[in-house]
């Protein structure tokens, strides 16, 4: 009960740590379209793997690669986002409807912290999920039953003003409890195959670990 | 004019990413006390160098570790506090006033964030920063300059219910701007050698990139 059920045939790949682990490398492997975001790219065909779009400011993307996939590149300076959003608008305006985010962290914590948040964002434009090496992080803006096993180590995040939350099935029960700081939700663990929270007008992030 | 002016003789070294850039590096040489959450006692040793204590539930550190340092074990089993909070609870309590966090990231993303927005807690306690390969994060409970240098990185996140905040010195001003998801502060960027928040009744993390 390890896998996450998230359907996509395109995946963004962020220039953080590659994917390792099992589950992110399997859908790295299965996607239908890799879209890369600047110097992803030098790590994807490193990997024996193609982008098909490089997408985002390109100031650390290798000139080979810029070379080699000129007719691929997709190249913005805006200042006002970074090249994971960049990415994600480039496949929303393609129509995409989900996409799979790997290799959003690893690399200098503030980005990790940034990119998680913008999940947020990317809700009302697509289904959306990010996948570390250590699990998955998905934004629920509403209440929602999730997919689980038990043992499942849970981690709740209140984003923006925090909302009164209420929990089934986890360990340290949430009863109505305001997240009034990032530790707050953190560390919890499903007794059971699902878990759900609910509230009103909250935006949450919910990560899942991997059993192994 | 990348150095960290924080001083302090006790580092807490906790079992995320081990220390390897040069600055947490010299925090961790130059400790006069190495507190040890769990199995960091076991990378410390591998590095030659030796725990004055060991905290934590015990769940992870080697066996042989609890045999050779069993005079310098501080075992706490409680539920409610990570060993990050156990180890900094044991130095506060042994009565000193500031204190170096070394490792609290780089492994799980949702340990990582947790143990970063524990600074917080920390800050009544003692004077405190948490240091990783990329840079730095303190805990703000009032408004300050903070020292840095021009064209370092810089990101700030509002913890809890979001406060306006104002800057001084950074590219992209904050203009008693909310902070309401965790991205909106982040990438920016120091002008000058110092740069300045100021805000009323708010908390906040601040993370400074290291040079290089």
């Amino acid at each position: 009960m390890n896998q996450i059920k998230f359907k996509s045939n395109v995946v963004i790949l962020c220039d953080g740590a590659f994917p390792e682990h099992p589950i992110p490398l399997s859908y790295l492997k299965n996607a239908e379209q890799i879209i890369c975001c600047d110097a992803a790219a030098d790590k994807l065909i490193e990997h024996g793997m193609t982008p098909a779009y490089i997408v985002g400011d390109m100031d650390s993307v290798s000139e080979k690669t810029k070379s080699d996939f000129a007719d691929r590149i997709v190249s913005s300076t805006d200042q006002e986002t970074n090249d994971q959003t960049k990415a994600v608008d480039f496949v929303s305006k393609r129509g995409f409807k989900s996409v799979v985010i790997l290799g959003a962290t690893g690399k200098r914590e503030d980005h990790t912290i940034g990119n998680i948040s913008l999940l947020l964002d990317y809700a009302s434009k697509l289904d959306v999920v990010s996948i570390s090496n250590s699990g998955y992080f998905q934004p629920v803006l509403k209440s929602q039953k999730f997919d689980s096993f038990k043992g499942q180590q849970v981690s709740i995040f209140s984003i923006g003003n925090p909302t009164p939350v209420t929990s089934q099935n986890l360990k340290y029960p949430l009863n109505n409890t305001t997240l009034n700081s990032w530790w707050m939700g953190t560390l919890n663990e499903c007794l059971s195959n699902t878990f759900s929270l609910e509230f009103s007008n909250g935006r949450f992030i919910v990560f899942q670990k991997f059993d192994v």
